[in-house]
């Protein structure tokens, strides 16, 4: 036991919204919470501005499905929902938290600009957090030692979310298991869900991916920066069979 | 040793001269031949076109630069140094290719076009070789069982050659022996290197690549379609650290 | 009866391989031909290089499937599956065919290079041919009216081929007697279907569009060359719903 | 009369500055507003920062435009000429007029940054208003019911504000009474118009689409989002006539 | 005398068919050689395929034109009006042309595919031209020196044809003589302006050039690779008046 | 002396921070002061969140830099180090500079956003300045004379930032003063280049350009806005060796 492996940096996942992570990348965390990595989720409002379901009702919901998913969640407040601004303060906050989670990889969401404005205005706010938290003046995170990240990851909550210009990976979330866990944690988001057909565009657009892999179902992620790889073993696979 | 890990499929990397898969991404090829896999180079002309070397003595210049780095090479006839064009049946001929190799992972050269007139246009017949390569019915290959490739990845000769509009993955190169075995197989192309500064442009490339992701030296690598990665574990590292 | 209106021009789609219309936009086929429009395709190989089926058997599905959505259909001949060439000479032949059957829109494999190298190919061929059927000068052509076109559309065979550059227009096909039709066509190519999942491929990438657009199903057509319209009434709806 | 058709829901054109909407796309609202459809004009400042002309002297020329074009217009109070900002606060505000005026099609600034800076923000803003608009629970706007608009389209209020990634739809203003209506609104802003030849600027843009599509003139519009067509019939004229 | 400085290099254009260098930066030309440049045409063919005009008639109207313009002009054989087609051997030919001419800027229409399909297939083949003339082994080009080009610029024949995806420079020809000697080298090519407004659309084109950039007319040409410059003196204007 | 040249405007360069210049142009700068061009430094923050040197000490080290490079320097204040915003108040401000140093050309950091937040929020920041201190009504500019530049630049102060979508000049540095007064300039920010290579980071960027275009060093500017040229003979020298 001695020589068991070291436990690998947590992942952390942010979302404007209580449902924005399990809708945009959930299959993505079951797969890695069943592989054994610590995963936390920081959400940035209550999703006060939707039409369904209380700001209460929301979070509750956010808890359950953060449970189905193996993960630990967090809410931290901004501007608020529908009103999330850039700004400089906000950028040092969430690197105060990236400082603290001490994550190796973090997801956000895309930055694609047309799309919910709270979504991508968060993606921006990660991305310069994962900067800021490198730095070593900033004033209120003296005391905080500052973190380097290995690397940042984009989601996208929506298909038109999906940026053009970076290449995705496609992660692998065939498994039944992965499946039935990604789906139970949307379900879980029961104010959404009776009101529009979240749950199969998900599940339309990861099965629409797998099948263009051969695989069942596939999530695609987009890299910040490129992947620095030791060998090519690691990326054999590539997405093309039709 | 019954148990032991079956051998990777064989890494196959083409090259429209005698020099390009060296001088292109040699250090990858010395990094993967060093870590076991089996690799081949298949060469489409005798550089019979360039200023300086016979075309026999570029041939011997490209047999001693392989085993510098661990690979077999064959050499193949198209068009001719200078005058390759795109046709259907050098696809096919590259595609039997792929069909006796049976690669996991090939590489070809970029397809940006303002580069040598050979390089991109061997990279395209690369890439349309590896869809023929699948289909059942040609009937210059029957005979030889259709094949998949895992991956393509396009490198790029020259800094021009880097495509814009793929993200790409950088190969750690770091390693001494690595770097020394990359530089000794670009000074056994003696014809090329005394009359330019070839081996100074590669080094200068991957020593840039390298201070951007923390480490020595890297080498940038496009893959043709996106990656399909089992986990985040494969790709936790990312290359900023300005 | 006399002041009836004039019937609009036909659609014309060319088709690089017996199922390539059907597979890749046979929902906008139904939809047009059930509107009146006269629809014809066009043909290019008898899928001779495929893994499964004979040519003349892969002939007769064709007939059938144009048969199920209400087009006619021609073969003519270029180079053969799996090796077609941009070649003038081709060209100038398909040029014909626009002079002959005077099309008002016209439906071609996009130019994404990404895929089947057929594909793209004959998308370029026939862009080529709607300039050339428009001069008056080639000798060929002599005796065949120059003819101008009203608009060249791409359609995407598989996901890879859809072009990231050109904004689409999304084809609403939810009447279920659209969809039921273009399922029956693709249905048509048993060949194909038995080995591939070609048809959930193509449904769900059409259900896809439908749940952005909040709709049944859509397909995605894209634009050769900007739309002139009379007015903004034409195009009121857009596709944002999440 | 009774069954006379429903009349459609109006235009809602945004400006950042008073003669904004004129400029960039006149021609087009003298096409709609005499085709019957109502339309609306909201202009977020009163040109306080312009080098000619006093703001109320500017919003005289910007109502005389108006009606010049057959619309209505208002002004709302933002930031000011020369130094609107993103917040989430306009945000909201243009939503709440989106919800009182109920447009099917909205015109905005486009999105370019390399143009005057309160244009693109203004771009930015009404997109993510056309959001907010949809939204049930943001309480500012309580009392006023969802609206979700069928489509936006952008303008360029100068060439160099035309987006390069987005496919443009060109409206035919060709009729005589069309550029008539468009020049007399232009020549409305005669504090404009006297200093620079921005009515020389618009027509010379509008003359040279207008030849490339084989008519007088014609104005380019860039759609937000796909545009979700019920049939080809609607888009049959393409733009290429060279 | 003695220390008179050195002519420049020639300036040599190639053009596809008998008007494509005029009507495409006609104005170009007349600002070179009025300031002394020696300026060369390469015709790649007599304009066969056109709706109007006899070859005979087209090479006299190409003579003519040059003769205004100032520039000696001479004609090579490729395939033929309208089946120009991309072929080692052309741009063999071509590199031959550059090594005896030895131009210092060379002049080719655009890449951009969607245009006439001789236009970029030469842009191509110029290209490639540049590159072969450099290289010392090509044995139809044995005897003649390599030739080594300072820059190539595409110039864009009709508007569809500019790249989207290059920055353009602006050559000012606002002179009233330059612009002259333009017009009257494009109405030397009477049988294609009596048919279509040519003329017009490039004197339009040039004119919103030049109002954007605060001057009469302008040219935009594309460089093919980034311009290597001595110092900002040289550039200090830029386009931005609007 | 009477006919003495008129001295050229000024060159005025924005920093974010007190070494941005200096890392990310220096040796353009030390260019053009040599050529006996005026250069004034703007730096918008002391670096006070940076991992070393205090803010005292880091505005002595940038004054120290500017008199190596020949430049004069002042700082102004915006938001700090690491916390920049855009707001509509800098832009103004820095228009004021603008409008008091009366430039011809200007150098920013890059928009590319992938970058340290505040380097990118500066470049737009002028840029927005470069338009405003060109319109006459802006209050708290009233009494400064309005001002329009000739040309922006933007630089990369690091690899990620350089844009993809601008075609770059480059400018030769190879002269060996040139380089020797570069290279100071950045090593006379001690405190940052006792931490990391940020040294040869730049100079290995600049060699790997040299070699491209066939000299020693190159620093590569992206222009805001197409350059305007008298005539080719300004720039031709293209960068294209291998």
């Amino acid at each position: 036991m001695s020589n068991s492996p070291p436990e690998p940096p947590p992942l952390l996942a942010f979302g404007a919204h209580p449902d924005d992570i399990e809708f945009g990348c959930g299959g993505v965390i079951a797969r890695e919470t069943r592989a054994g990595r610590r995963t936390h989720f920081v959400i940035c409002s209550r999703g006060e501005a939707g039409s369904h379901g209380t700001p209460a009702r929301r979070v509750r919901e956010a808890r359950k499905a953060a449970a189905v998913l193996g993960a630990t969640v967090e809410f931290i407040k901004l501007d608020g929902d529908g009103r999330l601004e850039i700004q400089a303060a906000h950028a040092v906050k969430l690197a105060g938290v990236l400082r603290r989670v001490r994550p190796g990889i973090i997801l956000a969401p895309s930055l694609v600009e047309n799309q919910h404005p709270d979504h991508w205005r968060l993606g921006k706010l990660v991305r310069d957090a994962a900067r800021l938290a490198r730095y070593g003046g900033l004033k209120e995170l003296r005391g905080k030692k500052p973190h380097a990240i290995g690397q940042l990851f984009y989601y996208a909550v929506t298909p038109e979310a999906e940026p053009r210009d970076l290449t995705p990976v496609w992660i692998d979330v065939s498994a039944p298991e992965i499946v039935a866990a990604w789906t139970a944690a949307m379900a879980a988001h029961a104010t959404q869900t009776s009101a529009r057909n979240y749950i199969e565009l998900q599940l339309t657009r990861a099965r629409l991916l797998g099948m263009r892999a051969g695989i069942s179902h596939a999530i695609a992620l987009f890299p910040g920066d490129p992947l620095v790889l030791d060998s090519l073993a690691q990326v054999g696979r590539g997405a093309r069979r039709f």
